[in-house]
């Protein structure tokens, strides 16, 4: 018996290319995984076809990632061809699947490499943001893994996360959104926000921003909302209790202390290295980019993907680094790591002094 | 014990990149195969960034290309996408690396749409031939099948037909092109040729025309030299005793009656109703637009495969259809079949006259 039948594989394509991107007759739609997605990669093919789109599929094969890499030379680091940066300025939509074959293929190589292609690829990502685009994750073994359950279970979870086991996934999405349509509304008023739990008290302003209402339309799953803060407001300490994995590395119980928006002390009982060196990447990596509240009820725990993880209903997470600027944050950076601190024991939100209710307590998201 | 080794993976990569695409610096190298090819995509793919290139794998699911002969509709069928065109137009070099999941995959597509897929990506195929271009085979179990031999028999084979086994693979290349290059310089002072084994008498006339050096920098295996013949001079009649696979379909024992360049009678023990239709497809689809002749000694019996099949060493091939404009041939259509007579059983073709070598009989390619 598996947990995961044909008829998820079919919803979830239908969700990703309706619900999600909206695709349009004669949309190019660049679609980008690995070839342990190719059951939903076909399905993606098929349902692209039926919606007289183009689907141009992207499949990375089992090594590759890592060699590119390990291999690639100043130019590959440097530049982008020419043929990746047509497909980014004329692709109508994007979709990118993470189906790992393994969750820790980059812990050995380099950052400094990595941080260098992020930054030589940003033309790239900017364009690609300009259209519709969509992230989302299909059930591998190493996923499985990563989250420490069996790929039954690990099936089940993603299927109840991405609320395909709904009658109607996209109206369920909806309902969320109009949930977080209200918080948003009510966030928008706060000036200041504090967050509090065990080892936890953080105060950060908000006011003038804007809070996104993350839907399921770019990430699927979502559940979330989110802003950037004032970049010099942040005062307190915060402990993230929730395991963090950037790029394949194992991060664990990150504690910061920020002064007037900056990180003046940093230590991690895991990945101390790695968080000191993010720190160090450039000016905006020690200052936020981001507040997120998680609200989605099908995600219970985390799973190590981060995707998943800042969505979990009942938490709150921090980006440092770059923040999105539809929020009206400024804060520029290589970086944009996001960290979360669980609330859902003992620990609080509080906007002006008044308890922020994070989720609807009836309904199709308890 | 296997019979295709590590090291020959990496061979055939270096063969494809130096010998067949001569890759430099910057170029973008773009590579279309199967996931069933892994081990030579990733092979490429390194080989590729080793010489500073831009490795692009387009690498192709199980079932993706059956749903897509099955489900496109009118604007796939008879357009293209821009991201495929600027693919095609900026891309240095194109690799395409057959690698069946099955042979036969498109037995039951509609060869009317698969003639007008061929039609509208005509322009995608022009600029492609304006570039370094290759076309190569990696072993599968459907190809194994396909050739009657077992996986072990047949990566041994391909290795062979290749000259992976030499220790210069790139030097036997280049001996088997300067023996071609001695052959076309001979047929080149030709008028006509005869083709004479049981069953077949066929006289064309190759006056004017060019003969082309096929010595494997765009096919891989080639061995072959051909040229366009006279599109009103093919008179006779010719039996292709090597069977034909045109996308799959079994087609066998080819017989074909021709006056002044025309087919004038045709019929096939198998596969008749394929021939008929192919000769009604258009005016072009009555005439021949190539004579070949192969020389690879290295391959000697037909696997179903027209790129390893054409080249077989002692066999002619005359193509229906369109005409390499490089040769001087001016037919037109949208077939281009390449049928096979086998002259090693008593066969000969002779050149106004005189018995033509089509073979060293010393050296390496015996």
């Amino acid at each position: 018996m598996t947990a995961w039948r044909d008829a998820d594989t079919e919803r979830m394509a239908a969700l990703l290319c309706d619900y999600c991107l909206d695709v349009q007759p004669g949309q190019q739609v660049l679609v980008r995984s690995t070839t342990l997605a190719a059951p939903l990669l076909r399905a993606l093919h098929a349902a692209l076809l039926e919606r007289d789109a183009w689907p141009l599929l992207r499949v990375e094969l089992p090594g590759v990632e890592e060699d590119f890499h390990a291999l690639a030379r100043d130019r590959q680091l440097d530049a982008f061809g020419s043929i990746a940066e047509a497909e980014a300025a004329q692709a109508d939509a994007f979709l990118t699947i993470q189906a790992p074959f393994n969750t820790r293929a980059l812990a050995d190589a380099d950052p400094q490499r990595i941080a260098r292609l992020a930054r030589s690829r940003a033309p790239l990502t900017e364009l690609r943001m300009r259209k519709r685009w969509c992230g989302t994750l299909w059930p591998t073994p190493a996923g499985a893994q990563q989250a420490g359950m069996s790929e039954d279970a690990f099936a089940a979870f993603v299927r109840g996360a991405l609320f395909l086991d709904r009658d109607d996934p996209a109206a369920a999405w909806r309902e969320l959104g109009a949930f977080q349509a209200r918080l948003a509304e009510r966030l928008s008023a706060a000036r200041e926000l504090r967050i509090e739990a065990e080892g936890t008290d953080l105060t950060l302003r908000v006011d003038g921003r804007t809070w996104v209402n993350s839907d399921g339309k770019r990430n699927m799953p979502s559940g979330e909302v989110f802003t950037g803060p004032l970049e010099d407001s942040a005062n307190g300490t915060i402990r993230f209790t929730v395991p963090s994995s950037p790029r394949g590395v194992a991060v664990e119980d990150v504690e910061l202390t920020f002064r007037d928006g900056e990180v003046v002390a940093a230590r991690a009982a895991r990945g101390d290295e790695y968080l000191q060196r993010t720190l160090a990447t450039d000016a905006g990596a020690r200052r936020l980019g981001e507040i997120g509240i998680g609200t989605n009820r099908g995600i219970d725990r985390p799973i190590g993907a981060i995707l998943f993880d800042e969505k979990i209903g009942g938490t709150i997470h921090l980006a440092l680094g770059r923040s999105y600027p539809e929020t009206g944050g400024v804060n520029q950076s290589a970086v944009h790591w996001d960290l979360i601190c669980d609330l859902r024991d003992g620990g609080r939100l509080t906007a002006d002094g008044e308890v922020v209710e994070t989720h609807s307590d009836a309904g199709a998201f308890e």
